[in-house]
């Protein structure tokens, strides 16, 4: 039986681990925690039984107290969330948060000393030089969730290390591959949220349509496969099959592909380095599949992409910028303030009036994080 | 630096090997064997000074005696071969040696205990039984040089084997993918050695083109990981670009891929656990390719396959006659002395009337061989 935490369990990934805790018999969940919807996770708690749940919001919180007659400790606010990402007696706490919200108490998880299945961008895309010096320190495991980094943290157990060539992260190339800059003048948010293969939150299926989910995964395997920028490729592959792949260096690729299903890399995450199969999860017919495709991102139509590869290269708090400044623009897109194209120009423009601070502290993420959010804000809100 | 010694050095895989050791400082030849190319192991013993040769062919090998002036020593015969094989000092032997010939080398190189890159069908489609039993109580590696099981060997460190659902091999289709029995009534021999992918030997370049490569295949696959008959898909992928898959429980295939050179798998089976660049080595270049395709195997036009899936089931002796047939049918159809749909039915027909010996030794494999040899050579032979 292995303890486990989720840190934000009402969301898509939080849900659908609890799917794969449901069908196994390997799990207890501990603890577990959301932002407000307390309906949920008050459904959560009949069905898992935590000791102890956290929720961001206070008077949800509150309120979700007055649901509960089970023993569950229901705790509030950051110092709730951080108390049960720190909770003892537990081996993986699943980070599945979104947004820099996640970091600080991703990095009280690892303190602690627990192994992470992360499933959040924004920690090592803002803060990757902590998590990974911490993790290093801790001695803890990173079990990547994200379809990408899982499918390569399996290619690259088929090799020692230091052999890896390059890393090619693949991309379904979103609901515009293929269009020009004047096509997507007047895209839609309803035309945007309309991903080809995967289902996902709002927030990265614009991601995904701006390329810029693609751009953070450079960021993240960065840190987590300890490669070079110029080692990691993107290749758009709209079928979304092959999830990603690694070149060795005697020319051997090695790919991992699956059906369009996150309870796969979930409980290999959980699992490793054992596998388990999850009931309803559907095996791929290979002889079934017409074609396989590939072609190179357009990173001029997608500007994201190129601008997460600038920011790397910047390093310090410039992924930071990249990272909030898309966060607010996407919103502004979401709630129609802007348009798509918009979103680029608007990280564009906030990466080049910033002044980078190199090697920052958590403390200089944060702040950075909360000025561009202002600064945009302000702008941009009607 | 490693000791190897490579049997059949004049063919193709051994003449690849060898370039691979002469772009490598990490290995010495110490013998090497032909059957009677004695020009170019004339050229391979000036430029590698291996300390033993051996050249089945004994007038040949009276020849080369003549023609070398340096320290080797010249062997002869199958004596020569089998003591070659069985030289001590050595970690490796590379079984390049065409058809059931190389089945006692083999046995003789485990029986001393040296590791195997083994590039030769016939040994585990006939002997399986006995070269598994032997490498186990050895307690040596089998590293497959044929570049689909070297792939499966590659996928599968991806996982714990007892994690892996089934082994995907693929098969390009040969030249005549797509074709029916009625159009393959009149193939001529250059038809069928037109291979659209490899560039191979004779046999097996037939061998593609029938489907019975895929079908030994199967059968080696079976010997090497361990994995029962239905465990074992074929899948038609024509661009040879994945050279196969492993597919593990929990619905994740890893796949290999890499440029059609067999330098690739021959420097991995050297160099297991690590990884060496071969210069000259061509990379993928992912985002050029296409497209990648994927069909069923049509195995009532490709009825070698078939056969090979009913022998490997009937096992015993009966892997040996689908072997020996088929060499001998390969052989007549490329003499003209038969069309190319009379393989499948010459193999069927000795199959038929084979009265399968169980769990054979060696002695009933090599009997069992020259029987069916000699008479279909008596049947077909004008």
């Amino acid at each position: 039986m292995k303890n486990i935490v989720i840190l934000g369990s009402t969301g898509s990934i939080g849900t659908q681990t609890l799917d794969v805790v449901r069908k196994s018999k390997e799990f207890q969940v501990i603890g577990l925690t959301c932002y407000n919807n307390i309906d949920l996770i008050k459904q959560q708690i009949d069905e898992f039984n935590p000791k102890f749940v956290a929720v961001k919001d206070k008077s949800s919180a509150k309120k979700l107290k007055e649901m509960v007659d089970t023993n569950t400790v229901i705790l509030s606010g950051d110092d709730g969330i951080n108390e049960v990402a720190s909770l003892s007696n537990v081996q993986t706490v699943v980070v599945a948060i979104e947004g820099i919200a996640a970091l600080i108490p991703t990095i009280k998880a690892i303190e602690t000393g627990h192994d992470i299945a992360l499933a959040n961008k924004e920690c090592l895309v803002t803060g990757g030089h902590i998590i990974k010096k911490l993790a290093i320190e801790k001695n803890i495991n990173i079990f990547p969730v994200d379809s990408e980094h899982n499918a390569i943290y399996q290619c690259i157990q088929s090799g020692k290390k230091e052999f890896v060539n390059k890393l090619i992260i693949t991309a379904s190339g979103g609901p515009f591959r293929g269009k020009t800059l004047n096509d997507l003048k007047s895209v839609t948010v309803e035309e945007a949220l309309n991903h080809p293969n995967w289902k996902m939150g709002k927030k990265i299926t614009i991601d995904s349509a701006t390329l810029m989910n693609k751009g953070f995964e450079v960021i993240e395997a960065n840190w987590l496969f300890d490669m070079p920028l110029e080692k990691i490729e993107v290749v758009v592959h709209k079928e979304s099959i092959i999830h990603s792949m690694v070149e060795f260096i005697d020319g051997s690729i090695i790919a991992e592909m699956a059906t369009a299903d996150m309870r796969i890399p979930i409980q290999y995450a959980l699992n490793f380095p054992n596998r388990v199969y999850v009931e309803g999860v559907r095996y791929l017919d290979i002889a079934k599949i017409a074609s396989l495709s590939f072609e190179k991102p357009d990173v001029n139509t997608f500007r994201c992409l190129q601008l997460a590869y600038d920011a790397l290269r910047e390093g310090g708090t410039m992924t930071t910028v990249l990272n909030t400044a898309d966060e607010v623009a996407v919103q502004l897109f979401l709630e129609r303030a802007i348009s798509f194209n918009d979103i680029p120009c608007i990280i564009e423009k906030y990466m080049n009036s910033h002044k980078n601070i190199i090697n920052p502290e958590l403390n200089d993420i944060i702040e950075v994080d909360k000025e561009i959010r202002e600064k945009i804000k302000r702008e941009y809100m009607r």
